[in-house]
């Protein structure tokens, strides 16, 4: 056991190196302005509102992180060059990702992401639907260009994945006794697996041995999984208000998440009687947020769900431990700790 | 020029052989029992509401008209089998038609179609989006399995053009002075495209020679459109409630089909202030739908579009002229001209 001096300096050093995206977002960057030129290159269309509502939503930026996981991927091949197939499915995936996306604000009935009013907002929910198909036969097309059928075969089965896990969590909605497998399960349909096939696709098109393809897509499914924890985690933190959407947005529509399922397993009948009037039957009083969010920290059910995301980030190093030590592993490691450390 | 008397007797051959789709349904059906099996077999999901939803929607039957394609065009290759990659891309098709099915009626706000409730009536717009999305990752999962990658770029291409065609439409309504090319414009890309891919698709992996393929192609693209400008007629024809949808629909929504725009053409500014008040502004009263009919027949707006139709036959006829002359041609050529001549 170390002693208060030491563990007290271990602190400070841990504190002046918070781990951060930089080192990816600094190694990828090369890449990632001719990502940016095959997206907007792509979303083009003879019909003027496609490219006018896409690039409000894909123009207006978000961190890019899959693309990012797509050409860090690349980067891991023999010669650590990143070939036109390792761009295109890049943007690939950032389409498949906005068309959920679109989709997502039509369901949820949005109107703000990242703090700009959704595309279902301005265009109506009619062109969302629409323009989210359209980006995601676009990315097909995409990948069919790439000449490579098992990436094709990666990417499809994960976007079917997606679209599984979110039926699933449409599901679950207002079931606050919902077992916990079942939230890992819509976290990992809907949000991890592209994460996955992201890193996967970029490492094979890159030409990466099958050991390090399989490492980079187990890396991807736990940072995707840290993620979601930690954003579903954050709707429940009341000094989080820079996350674009709203706090309290997923208690306001019933979504059970991590924070939620573990305070439920730990409740009283009369805690459980708040959860279900409030998630369960969607009754919801001014001052219920407040109240729900002090049951959270009574049960910790906050800190847990961090917890299990710092488990996630452990997984994901753990997974690119294989590969050589470069500063792209470092940059992946420390974007998997970012993911379950990150305040917004 | 024929006698009053040839004529007769030649009227009553041609109303006693109209041309149906029973050929084409009778060769195609030794294999549809297993397309069926695919279609059924591939909707499955672990998460129930999935394949509940989508047997709603594609149990419920319909035509299979481009599965059927797809058999036709594999039973061209040189030994006119059929192997299972063609099942599969018929299945895929059905599948892509069926998301834009479920997508279209959540965009129309529809609650009837083939005169059931549709699905976004019994489980809500949020679950007709979702499983839309996930026929479609279906699908191209599906045609992965075919290992062509030329078939998936005919597929995520139409796909694509699909909903470029539904923007452009949703775009249009509303104008009832869009110029016809629009209209043609929208019905290729919205219908013909996807018939166009589903026959050429099938002759390719059933081995057929590019000509073959292309005729087929050329088949698909004028029979959709066919099958297109019949249906829109159809929505102004007052004598066939039978067509599932309800007849005035497309007057409802303000759709600009080519009855309307040729109508619209031929106008005077009294008529023209009508069309604007109706399909322009939505401003529909009692009596306006059999107003619409009344100057839609006097335009001979109806007939001309039946002609447009039945011009498309013809073309559709001309495509397939190369082919050698096989009871599966003379199929395609009656299901081109049932197309210009059903009456639901």
């Amino acid at each position: 056991m170390v002693s208060d001096g030491a563990r007290d300096t271990e602190m400070t050093a841990e504190s002046q190196a918070l781990p951060t995206m930089a080192p990816l977002i600094t190694l990828t960057d090369a890449h990632m302005g001719d990502v940016n030129h095959v997206i907007i290159n792509r979303m083009q269309s003879d019909v003027p509102l496609i490219p006018e509502l896409a690039s409000h939503l894909i123009a207006a930026g978000g961190k890019r992180l899959r693309p990012m996981l797509t050409i860090a991927g690349a980067l891991f091949g023999p010669d650590g060059s990143v070939p036109d197939s390792a761009l295109k499915l890049a943007a690939s995936v950032e389409f498949i990702h906005s068309a959920t996306l679109l989709h997502d604000d039509v369901i949820d009935d949005s109107d703000k992401r990242r703090g700009r009013d959704t595309a279902n907002a301005l265009w109506g929910n009619e062109s969302s639907v629409l323009v989210g198909d359209f980006l995601f036969a676009r990315a097909f097309e995409l990948m069919v260009e790439t000449d490579d059928i098992a990436v094709l075969g990666m990417l499809s089965s994960a976007s079917a994945r997606i679209t599984e896990g979110e039926v699933k969590q449409m599901v679950m909605a207002g079931q606050p006794d919902a077992p916990l497998e079942d939230y890992i399960s819509v976290i990992t349909n809907k949000t991890a697996i592209l994460f996955a096939a992201a890193a996967e696709a970029g490492a094979r098109v890159g030409g990466a041995s099958k050991p390090v393809c399989d490492a980079l897509h187990k890396y991807g499914l736990a940072l995707g999984r840290a993620f979601q924890i930690m954003d579903d985690a954050l709707d429940y933190a009341s000094d989080t208000k820079s996350i674009g959407k709203e706090v309290g947005d997923d208690f306001v529509d019933g979504k059970i998440t991590m924070p939620v399922i573990l305070a439920w397993q730990d409740s009283n009948a009369e805690e459980r009687a708040f959860w279900q009037r409030t998630l369960g039957d969607g009754n919801i009083a001014e001052g219920d947020f407040q109240q729900a969010q002090a049951l959270l920290q009574q049960h910790n059910a906050i800190s847990r769900s961090l917890d299990a995301a710092l488990a996630e980030a452990h997984a994901a190093a753990n997974a690119v431990d294989i590969l050589p030590d470069t500063e792209l592993k470092s940059a992946l490691i420390s974007a998997a700790y970012f993911a379950a450390n990150r305040k917004h």
